[in-house]
């Protein structure tokens, strides 16, 4: 049996000495001229998704060094059809042939015999599936209640996934429902998110039962850390969505980066826009450099 | 321009005489045995996808006599991987090919830019997507809020496309959040879901922008569309879940079975296990006709 979820992502964050999880969103037009086909009118579906495939499997050989893990955003990949649904399995591939942790950010939420239809395509494969085309856990919807989780639960104690539940996300509109009722919904989730994962709990008392908190509220991530001491958080916001490294600090629960992945997917990807003249790659590695060490820095003054 | 998606379900319920909306829900293990690659051990994940396949084409050709519109569920082609996939974008062409509605059961949530990808995916398409391999509608998370929706509400105006936004699911742990609240978090999406769906209003006065609401829930349906007057809804719950044709009356606007449609997944589907000695086929076709029966039946008489 895998070993814990919970374990093997704090083992990771302790060997790339990085809480970074770079998110891979191949939005088309801000991938890099270098890969024409995604940019030629005349290019095939197929031809486009190849060359989507391509760009990411060269972004997690430069991420490989400095980041735990990485988020593939499904949608991006849903964009291009069954296309678009091999190169998913080619990148997923990728990252753990290069020793990274995957996170699918799929966001699923439903009824529980879809719900395990869902935990069987991400985390634990119907038969004849390869197993490194699985994920080693996802980010998942809370709406539904208890019944939509529990499949992936099961598959936290049977193949050491690790899942993600929305709690607050990152955009302008989540608090139309998240950030209502007293107590708020959000907080309802938390309080769910820390009973689902009482069953999942490794050897150093962290659970494979994760949050997803936005850095765009920062004072909110300090108080869901209190709610939840043991839960690992996924921290969506920071960069391009205008997170800071001091406010994802509150996410953490040691000067040893324990407790939090950090993410970053236009930030790190799309780095290139911002550095005028400097190739993509050497972009994308400044980048993600740059803000292991905010995040780095900021976590040790706090807990010093 | 595509016609309102609102017109054209209006139009299909009328035509079939039926507000059956048939589930697509490939459960393998489900399957008749007379697809023997779903069921062959030795099978690789492409032959059995192609038996999946196979089965839902032929379900398709036994509803289009009396199902205004199809609802294939993403997750259980998303087990079957890359292979799934394209299984998914056949039986969407094959069900478009037969002139049935496709609501594609995805149920996503997520911010601005994501949700725009996943509104590719399903209703608009990227360059080089054949048109037919796209649904008319999808189901949606509200979670996140308005931005999560705000993507798919320009392809109804764009596109003449649906959606359906989950108010109130038919899971037994459904009450665990919509249920909590005053008003409850189902009403207040209820009431988001009317503002939402201001812009995409038909000559009829019905919108495109739909709700669920659960036929587990018959005391609240009425409550949901005494809210909503013009929301069209998609009532699952009916059959397998617990759902009888007079829990679902309330959802309906009118005795010509306006304003809503009614899923069966399994009940339909896999017809074949409750009536031994029946072909699968047959089966099928006589669930469908009973349940629209059963379900007009049951309108009528409200309305009378």
């Amino acid at each position: 049996m895998t070993r814990p979820y919970s374990t093997r992502v704090a083992e990771a964050v302790r060997a790339k000495g990085s809480a970074c999880l770079v998110g891979l969103d191949p939005h088309l037009p801000s991938i890099p001229p270098e890969f024409q086909a995604v940019h030629d009118p005349g290019a095939t579906r197929a031809e486009r998704a190849a060359a989507v495939g391509d760009f990411l499997v060269e972004v997690i050989e430069v991420s490989a060094a400095r980041a735990p893990a990485v988020k593939p955003q499904s949608a991006f990949f849903e964009a291009l059809g069954a296309d678009g649904a091999v190169q998913w399995e080619r990148v997923i591939a990728a990252a753990h042939d290069a020793g990274l942790l995957v996170i699918g950010d799929v966001k699923r939420g439903d009824i529980g015999s879809t719900a395990a239809a869902y935990a069987e395509a991400f985390l634990t494969g119907v038969a004849g599936t390869d197993p490194r085309t699985l994920c080693d856990a996802v980010t998942l919807n809370p709406y539904l209640g208890s019944d939509s989780i529990a499949p992936f639960l099961q598959a936290c104690q049977t193949h050491g996934a690790g899942l993600y539940v929305l709690v607050r996300t990152s955009n302008p509109s989540s608090h139309e429902l998240q950030a209502v009722g007293s107590p708020t919904l959000a907080e309802q989730v938390a309080r769910l998110v820390g009973r689902w994962g009482e069953g999942c709990v490794d050897g150093a008392g962290v659970s494979s039962v994760g949050a997803v908190v936005g850095a765009t509220h920062p004072r909110e991530l300090a108080r869901f850390r209190a709610l939840l001491p043991n839960t690992p958080f996924l921290i969506p916001g920071y960069g391009a969505q205008g997170g800071a490294a001091e406010d994802v600090v509150p996410g953490f629960t040691d000067g040893a980066l324990g407790g939090a992945l950090v993410n970053s997917s236009r930030g790190i990807l799309y780095a290139y826009r911002e550095r005028q003249g400097t190739p993509w790659k050497d972009a994308t590695r400044a980048a993600l450099e740059d803000m292991a060490e905010s995040i780095g820095g900021a976590v040790a003054r706090t807990f010093a």
